[in-house]
């Protein structure tokens, strides 16, 4: 047994005592305040600023030793009125969402007839003949497996979709919903534009939507739709909420845990990221209760993530001094599944750490991974500028039914699963913020 | 075996080698049709003109003997815009849709505080001094089973709290879904008033809404609410569709087998009624290729069921002279699930018949029931006039988790189940037109 293993084991024969039935569940009841007292957050929007006040307040409330924030300028695009029909010949509506940060429509609407696509990459292939005036419709389905792998594959359609198609001259965009749930819920998520390109509006359509306009297609080529929406995008500002444990031994050492505060406009963000928001303030709570951790566990709720990184970007900015004190980072954002794998981002000579963390976890299900830890969304800015990281990887098979969905609530949560990840980050954040060693070597 | 018993046998011995694949899916087929090129088809809407005139072409070019339409007057309440806020404390948005037939609110909508009750029971049991001004909301779940049977002891919150919450001085009503799923779905249905009870609005929210509208409740009993809903009613008519499959040797006495057209306006109307409506078009047509039955089958597409059994009674008081030759009346309503019993409401010395046919549907898997059936919800019309009935009954355990909510599409239809209940529908029906019994007696 190495010295750090000893560490370890002493502080976690604490914890194996003393969280008390309330402790157990303070991500989860902290999830259930915010998604509750706040709900939905659209970064800019003044339930954003709601959601930064309850973390702050509520950051002082759970005792921990700092906590600020962070001012920083951001675009706040706000949804308006959307409606999607099919004029003829089958007279119907669809259930639609803008995709973030598209333009709308004007009042007159767009009505064309429409063109169906496989996949971005046969959209990318056509002429601009077949898509000229027309309203283009990618119809790429997802399948679910446990780490969300078809996500990359299938949200190009929805990033890049509107360029491309505005390139071959079309009006409109219309994307089937990057999700996996059959349920009537158009998924969200955040577009964008190219300059010299025209701004072309994009909606996504829930997958019986997609499942029915593919059939109205096959039966009716000449199908037309008209779609009106109306969306707005002024400045605002967010803010980064950021609260630390003071490290007792090593206080300019940084253990940062995150997540993001922000959330999309339809659901209460309960999945995303309201679990991830609960879980890394429980943590640095928890410990704290524990007795003062060697390095200083800072906790970042970074804001407007969904609209691209905004929070991150100026928190990497702002701290850019600061980085080469940051010893490790993470974030949670896969929803409230049960943590399976620890992956870390280490120099060779902490991989022995990273197996000793594991082991750690593994009364509790979690297996090693790799060394190519992603980290999370926030913290890849800081990762691709040196900081280390590490992942605990959640189950995110059930993840893309509810993401960025109305559908994704609070009661969607299993409050054992969500016991089980916040012990999982004690036990991981225990470890790293105890430790002395350099995970950059 | 007695001989009604051979001549049945006679005839499954055709049944089991003439159905071509394309046959075993005709009710699958004919589905898919009107949920895609009608979609959803309220009751005196342009789209419900449209179905009429889909099914009346379709059961021609089906081979029916007869094909007709009888109109009648019905409202024409038309769903407009509607939103419900949490203004205080915790502002948010709740997912709703309007109970069919409410009033809406007005331009200046409708803000007052909330008071919650766990029942219908418990509304009716308040004092006014609780109630009057305030928003009323009854937060009854429903659970689920095979057969809906919580159904009807949830649905009065649904029909009758309009006019219980009116009473003690509501401003408006909400209630909690009458429905078994989690996901953000409300579901609307009908709903009444009262001679002399002042008109409130009414809606209902989604199961997660309903959960997080009682949380925020327990946090803040001074929550207030804000509701806007704009809905029309306007004088409008349908029709019942009716064909026939003339009878060989009995052609007046009459054997109706039917389902319902109209759906509620945010789904398609798969499961209600769209699959009914497939199922029993399907028969009619399966069997006359079989050879014509010596009863006439007679196949009644209800207009407006949803609104109130509208065209079940226009289609009793024009009927009322022949309803002696109606021998026996069934509809299919209750989803697309597998047929797992056979119920009857014959007169005492036809319940051996009623045996024989179960005997032949227990290849299907489908046990005897009772002598109780309902017959369905347009039949029970005439049912209540004398007109034996029998119910093929589907398993409902799901049907609930969709029923008259935007989720109701056809990809919830499974094809197997269908094939399945289609099978059912042939041997019963023709079962029943071939056999010269008196189910009266
Ligand atoms: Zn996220
Ligand atoms: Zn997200
Ligand atoms: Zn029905
Ligand atoms: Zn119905």
């Amino acid at each position: 047994m190495t010295k750090s293993m000893l560490t370890l084991t002493a502080a976690l024969l604490c914890m194996a005592t003393l969280p008390a039935p309330a402790d157990e569940q303070l991500a989860y009841k902290l999830t259930e305040e915010l998604t509750v007292e706040v709900g939905p957050r659209l970064a800019g929007s003044p339930a954003d600023a709601k959601a930064v006040a309850w973390a702050t307040h509520k950051l002082q409330q759970l005792g921990y030793d700092k906590v600020w924030t962070e001012q920083f300028s951001t675009p706040f695009w706000q949804r308006g009125n959307a409606r999607l029909e099919i004029i003829s010949p089958f007279p119907q509506s669809l259930v639609l969402t803008a995709l973030g940060g598209s333009v709308g429509t004007g009042a007159e609407g767009i009505s064309a007839s429409i063109v169906m696509f496989n996949s971005l990459e046969d959209l990318m292939l056509a002429k601009p003949e077949q898509v000229t005036g027309k309203i283009v419709f990618i119809n790429k389905a997802m399948t679910k497996d446990k780490i969300g792998s078809q996500y990359g594959k299938v949200v190009g359609a929805r990033s890049k979709g509107a360029v491309e198609a505005a390139r071959l001259g079309a009006k409109a965009i219309i994307i089937r919903s990057v999700g996996t749930s059959n349920n009537r819920f158009a998924h969200t998520g955040k577009m964008s534009y190219e300059e010299g390109v025209p701004k072309i509006p994009a909606v996504a359509i829930s997958v019986p939507d997609a499942m029915q306009l593919s059939k109205i297609i096959s039966k009716a080529p000449e199908a037309k739709l008209r779609l009106n929406m109306e969306n707005h995008t002024q400045d605002a500002v967010s803010h980064n909420v950021i609260a630390e444990i003071t490290g007792s031994e090593r206080p300019d050492e940084i253990v940062l845990i995150s997540a993001h505060l922000d959330s999309w406009d339809q659901g209460t963000g309960a999945l995303d990221d309201g679990a991830g928001v609960g879980l890394v303030m429980a943590t640095g709570a928890l410990i704290k209760k524990l007795g003062q951790p060697k390095r200083t566990i800072r906790v970042v709720l970074f804001g407007n993530e969904e609209g691209g990184l905004v929070g991150a970007r100026a928190y990497a900015a702002k701290h850019a001094a600061e980085l080469s004190k940051h010893v490790v980072a993470t974030e949670s954002d896969f929803g409230a599944g049960r943590i399976w794998q620890f992956d870390s981002k280490f120099g060779p000579q902490s991989l022995s750490f990273a197996k000793e963390i594991q082991q750690l976890l593994s009364g509790h299900g979690i297996s090693l991974g790799n060394n190519k830890a992603f980290g999370g969304p926030d913290v890849s800015v800081i990762a691709a500028l040196g900081v280390p990281v590490v992942s605990l990887e959640q189950d995110g098979t059930d993840y893309f039914d509810y993401h960025h969905t109305p559908n994704d609530t609070f009661d969607k949560i299993d409050p054992a699963a969500l016991a089980q990840s916040q012990q999982a980050w004690m036990i991981m954040t225990t470890a790293l913020a105890n430790s002395t060693i350099d995970f950059r070597k």
